[in-house]
């Protein structure tokens, strides 16, 4: 009946965090792979939603169990220490590892004691891993033995301003803003009250400026400098989507169709990013529950201002839905399987 | 300028829960009192939305505080095993206590450690406590030296039924069944991954049944027998308000008009209880931020069934509204001070 | 590389409601079928959101299109005056029909007549059509030509209650209660004030009783009479799910084990339905962009009282995922196809 | 009772949207006044939420009735076009008029039409029409006969940009970026698909830009050029408030504690701007039910950037509040007055 002779089995430690609970619920859509839930003390909460009529069996999160159950692949759906902890050991098993966190995420374990506030007790996996961002590093990811998916805000982010630094039309003397709002899912499942229900319903606020970690990712993969990009994270009284506000200004851009003419060029082959006709906006319902990242725009050519959106599932291309593309990648099915 | 001619002090414990705040909130809006805010080591939270252009002082809650500030009536916004600490030394400084949590609420102390799974240190107080639902017992607190509040479901559950039952035309042999939906607030501020965003948006559930420990309440109150009342309790993804929908069999019920007649024979007076036309039901918007319980309900006469709708806001008449109407009855005030 | 050896081309109509675009949505996820969409008059609004990376065509919706299509089954997601309108031409094309509205629900022109307050003009189609709850009328589906797919309400409602009723377990005296709770989404994609996000938002109400067009849908398929079934249609602020809470008396039921017992004998075979162990509730999260009705129960021995909660999600097995099933069925593939 | 010795009666036309809901809501709290509910062809709908125990009679909207019943003032919560046809009349009957539509906000009738696309049919009125924005035109309020009140966006975007730019310490050849996001009210109540709840619910989107007609208003009030000033209009899930997220380039501001000062001063003895310590932003909580304009900000001294936050409740200091206020002015109450 299945296209694929066999399925592979691929693991996923966290799967109860709302991350890893979409990765399952995409996993169990891919006709070539069968995920095996890694129980682990950090899981968040004992109670999850029923994932199917046939519940998964989970089994401990240990490295015997990995290589009992010869796990092609184990992603990470855990906080950052847990991930740096657990990794090498994986590794080591003959697994590939697909860590959501941002523990393999920035260049180095300075950058990243620098950011997150706290030492990095693998540094040397850094030089092996690879950015899972697949629509500017595709070529680098079959094969690879480390993936860092990348986060949520960084995904949006830098799939909509570096078609514009690669092609030299931004004003960079005037700095790129970026206005991000996302749903609360992005904070993780976890109890607290400043995600509580009552703080959060029918209110809007902004929590993070240039210190939120995400500020890194985007100069590193988008080829901006610090001081000519500005961030403002903020959150949205819903459970998923981003929506990044981007205000840049051009330079040398004739036409509105010339601007949109340089994402299509960039995103041509791309299965998972949509572009709008200019002054068509995507909205969050767009794109979630879907592993699109949409960008729009609008342009005023007098004074060379463009404002452009990018939205996406913070959940699915913003994490688990990326994550799949990337083990779609690195063990050679088809980019879009499970996906569309 | 003030009617008054001079302001009370009143203090509020659990001013940074939701329903303390509340309290705040109308207090300062009442020409008679000035409130004075009690830090308390069982306060859920640093951080408070402003009150006010002008913040007000807080103290710390001890007694000789309460002594020096000679203050007429302390309210306690805190959990039932706090507000049992606190209250026997705040009543012997003199001050009047308004509890709105379930500590005095029911009958005795076997009762109460029944309901409320631990032993109840201060039973001697049981018998000077007054529930405080005016439209039952407005005279007795007029001099109340301890006024219980009234849990936020039996408020609704007991304005609505108990006129039914006092006119004798109930089947109670068919039992009554109060399916009751409240918002998040009535959970209280602290950080649970129950009532975190992300667990309640979008979401409904049935979370308590006949374990409730509101249920005692409304039998005490209403004059049903356990067995002749059904109950579940259910959240809404809303920030306030308790929408009751209450089945009841009725007998010797000739018209909706005459069951109509009840209800306005029952609450002639009462400045709180709105009635509506017979086939019209109150919504939660017409009771958010208001004092009101609002009472609709649609009779077959055929087949003598009633459906009755109670709505109220659980954090005003459910709550610090209903608190502050006590303290107008206790201290003196015109009963609406305040509170329209 | 697919396991059919050729996909079917269905059509829909209504495919920018919200049934109508969730019916797409799993279609496209459907190995052995193609969706087409036909772009009618009564389509409530221009602009939907984008539904893949590769928009589909839409043709007009006429007979000659449907012929030279060649379409095996056209879904009718329109309201029933126009399901009525186009039912008997599509059927001449020999293509089968799921209509998703109540145009074929009922027994027949007189009861229709009676509920939706309008004449029906095709009264002749009422002895052929199926009523497509498959867990109750599976073996009319293969070789139906037409299939009136269920109310959101009656299919949660009948899962619930039947099993109860040929079991012979109520005390039918007592009547049963069904206490609902829908998302807006039932509502349909209309302007509309009382759907508008103001009055919806943070706010709960009832608006439907014993005169809602699902009632007969309950009684004709549960078993029950008139006077034994007490409906309330409530407004939850939310998107999609049902939850319905249901008060029954039993007779002669032992332990919760036992009433357990009889619905995992009915549904013991079904891919849809979900039981719970005694005590434990689903709530939305639970089914919602699932096909599963989930039903979970408390029980008083004593009192014999259960309260029953049943939860779908109204646009999945409360209508489009539902509608896929009966395609399955009808047409001939595996029931669960692109519905797991 | 009163302090004050007999009420003056003010009307309000078009009670039954959300600002005029909030106006009556309000104005039944002020001891000077007592509103009266003038009934208008032009008026949303027909069902409104009881409005309190004593529900307010209506009267035609009538000049006769207006005469008849001496009002002092008549607020007109109207569409901008009502208020062109109603004001000339209701001026005549010697009636301050208090229109919180966009019809005379503007300089004069062709910037009117340029931004509004209709001709204004009263061009003679915008001379006396004083711009009802207290904090920066209070004295000329007192005895004002016509007064403009502003619109929701401006009111906090003026409050938090003029203070920077009358202090000369904007580098206004960068230009300054306003990012807004307005809970759903701003809308209206009317049936719409864009504001009915499936649409707008866990969704985000931007819709309005450069052409939006609150951005001459801004223009206007703050000092700033069409190309110094880029705006963008976003629809936050949610009912009420507006926040707006600011971002300058400032020049020779040397600490934060300099730029707070620089808004201390120009606020300092305003009732209702609340200043946050830098680091700190207001949310919408903070500002919910209140007259208040909260604003906080964050500055990076190196880069000289300050993103500056702006928090109100537009229905409120966005409306009914700042009418109310206004009114205070215009007819010599405290300030204050009801809104505290």
């Amino acid at each position: 009946m299945n296209k694929y002779t066999d399925r592979r089995q691929v693991g996923v430690i966290g799967f109860r965090g709302y991350s890893g609970a979409e990765l399952v619920r995409i996993l169990r859509r891919h006709p070539g792979v069968e995920p095996v839930l890694l129980e682990h003390r950090s899981d968040p909460a004992p109670e999850v939603q029923p994932l199917g009529r046939t519940p998964l069996q989970t089994i401990p999160a240990t490295l015997e169990a990995i290589r009992r159950e010869q796990l092609a692949l184990v992603f990470l759906a855990t906080p950052a220490a847990v991930s740096i902890e657990l990794t090498p050991g994986i590794l080591e098993t003959g697994s590939v590892v697909i860590d959501l966190s941002g523990a393999f995420r920035l260049r180095d374990a300075e950058t990243y004691s620098r950011w997150y506030g706290e030492r990095h007790t693998a540094p040397e996996l850094f030089h092996q891993a690879v950015y899972g961002l697949p629509e500017f590093y595709r070529d680098r990811l079959p094969g690879a033995r480390l993936i860092s998916n990348p986060g949520c805000y960084p995904t949006a982010a830098n799939l909509a301003i570096r078609p514009l630094i690669d092609a030299e039309v931004v004003d960079r003397s005037r700095g790129i803003i970026c206005d991000a709002k996302s749903g609360v899912s992005g904070a993780g499942r976890k109890a607290s009250l400043k995600t509580s229900f009552c703080e959060v319903d029918e209110n809007f606020s902004a929590y993070g400026f240039m210190e939120h970690r995400h500020v890194p990712e985007v100069l590193q993969n988008s080829g901006l400098g610090e001081r000519e990009f500005t961030f403002t994270a903020q959150l949205l009284p819903l459970h998923r989507g981003i929506l990044e506000t981007i205000y840049v200004r051009t330079q040398r851009i004739g036409t509105a169709v010339e601007l949109l003419a340089i994402y299509e060029e960039f995103y041509k082959d791309e299965p998972f990013v949509r572009l709008y006709a200019p002054g068509k906006m995507p909205d969050l319902r767009a794109v979630q529950h879907t592993n699109f990242c949409d960008i729009g725009f609008i342009f005023d050519l007098d004074s060379q201002r463009a404002t452009v959106v990018a939205a996406e599932d913070n959940l699915v291309k913003g994490a688990a839905g990326q994550a799949v593309q990337n083990m779609n990648l690195a063990l050679g099915f088809p980019e879009t399987e499970a996906l569309l």
